[in-house]
């Protein structure tokens, strides 16, 4: 099966197992509005891309892991667009949970997505309770305190931030937990494949700043220009544009030669690549540099 | 070591871990606000309480249980807390989250808080990871949708609510996982636990009907009437006083009924009497009598 396909019908599944007479249809509705139609799916695409690298011996194991990883990054998102932080009132060119819903369910179904999270992980087969065990402690901790996605969030709050420890949290921290995951779930060794999910985080960031500052606003799906008018660290708006593509050419290089030596591994350089003309494609660095040439002339 | 004393410690231990250098430090300091000073435990205290008769033969893996139920819990406080819901201004006696941290941290903190209760789970000695993975299930099943303690919450914002279908999810379901994960955690048979809970659960929350209608508020450390301000279903409401009582104490029987056989089980019987008292105090029962026999005289 198509790991795209894969991913939607286990997330499909994750969500109607929730579905039942005796739940609150409203909460119900609004975490299905989170998480489909989906976006790019890039970190379960990431987690299930690594298990097939390691031979994925427990597919069972690697969808419920690949399902954890959408689920907390869709919360994620539900609770970043809420009013006091972005209050975005669109998300993937639909209105956002708390526009749609109201700000109530948009906070409950933040939570439940987080929770389902850790559902999808305790419904896998359970075929390997230690392996299961493992992507309990490496997924948590690619979201919570101390260096997670929530305390990444958590660094807009004070009044001194680190760029590095910001992207790095915000989202470096669940991109290595999407390879490190997909290696464990398929009974590979997790700390080898880290540093690839780190530097695809630290790239997909600096694709973000890119985007935020320079794409058209019908392509990402939501305004442009929010990182900015929001006061957040951004690495386009402290090297400039120019600077930050090849910064993010460099990470992309640095991201494939990261990949362990595996039966798989040309296949996931390839796919690497191809994720990067996807986030920030050769014609907008060509466009750039063209800009760049006339304001210096 | 006293059960409150081995929670405050395996508590302050997991909040510790999470105060590294690199984690952002108001967030850190609005999920210790959230935990310490506590509550009663309530939860936390049944779960050793029941892994204790079960022969607590893992006590790592109950106090990451014990743990995880607590920091479910003080997270649905955040979150009920917050603006859009109870806007409650205090807490346990002191600020809630979102007035000492402003509401942006108290988001966060309850998500990482939702997180961190996981974290604990993966961080407990491996020993026995088959217990691992069904107390996972167990724990996650009492937070999340369809049934569990976000459910409950979401019910509040649904048109019609059923009331059993709302204090079952709102407060039944964490009391039920708490039992159920106290037999699994000392590899007891959680299934004939549930029953403990689920009345444990129903009375406490009839008891926190009845202190939200007749208590003092210096005694609950929070403003009274909020229930009825908030329009929310409440059986108090809903069968005046007098019959609010009389269903607690008739709960509290049945809970002290569920006890399944075991070597502690009249010490748990004990316990939850004990408990019944601490909530609805006899004083108070006699006192409502008396008013309602002057009212039909």
């Amino acid at each position: 099966m198509d790991p795209m396909q894969r991913i939607e019908q286990a997330l499909s599944a994750a969500l109607s197992s929730t579905e039942v007479p005796g739940a609150p249809p409203r909460l119900a509705a609004a975490m299905r509005h989170a998480v489909f139609p989906g976006g790019a799916r890039v970190r379960p695409r990431l987690c299930v891309a690594v298990a097939l690298a390691c031979g994925d011996d427990d597919p069972g194991l690697t969808d419920a892991a690949a399902v954890a990883l959408e689920l907390l990054h869709c919360a994620s998102l539900v609770h970043d667009d809420l009013p006091c932080f972005d209050d975005s009132p669109m998300r993937r060119g639909v209105p956002s949970v708390h526009s749609a819903f109201g700000e109530r369910l948009a906070v409950l179904s933040g939570d439940a997505l987080i929770v389902l999270a850790f559902q999808a992980l305790a419904a896998a087969p359970a075929r390997h309770p230690q392996r299961l065990a493992s992507l309990l402690g490496l997924i948590a901790r690619g979201v919570g305190q101390p260096h997670g996605i929530v305390a990444g969030q958590a660094w807009e709050c004070e009044p001194q931030v680190s760029l590095r420890d910001y992207q790095r949290a915000k989202t470096g921290a669940l991109f290595a937990a999407a390879t490190m995951a997909g290696a464990e779930a398929a009974g590979g060794a997790p700390a080898t494949w880290r540093a690839l999910g780190e530097w695809l985080g630290e790239a997909y960031q600096v694709a973000d700043d890119i985007r935020d500052v320079a794409a058209d606003p019908l392509l990402l799906g939501k305004p442009v220009g929010r990182d900015q008018a929001l006061g957040r660290p951004s690495m386009a708006a402290a090297h400039g544009l120019l600077g930050a593509v090849a910064h993010f050419q460099q990470l992309v290089e640095r991201a494939a030669a990261a990949v362990p030596d595996c039966r798989g591994a040309a296949r996931l350089r390839a796919l690497v690549r191809a994720e990067s003309e996807r986030l920030v494609p050769a014609a907008l660095c060509d466009q750039l540099a063209q800009t760049h040439a006339r304001a210096v002339a």
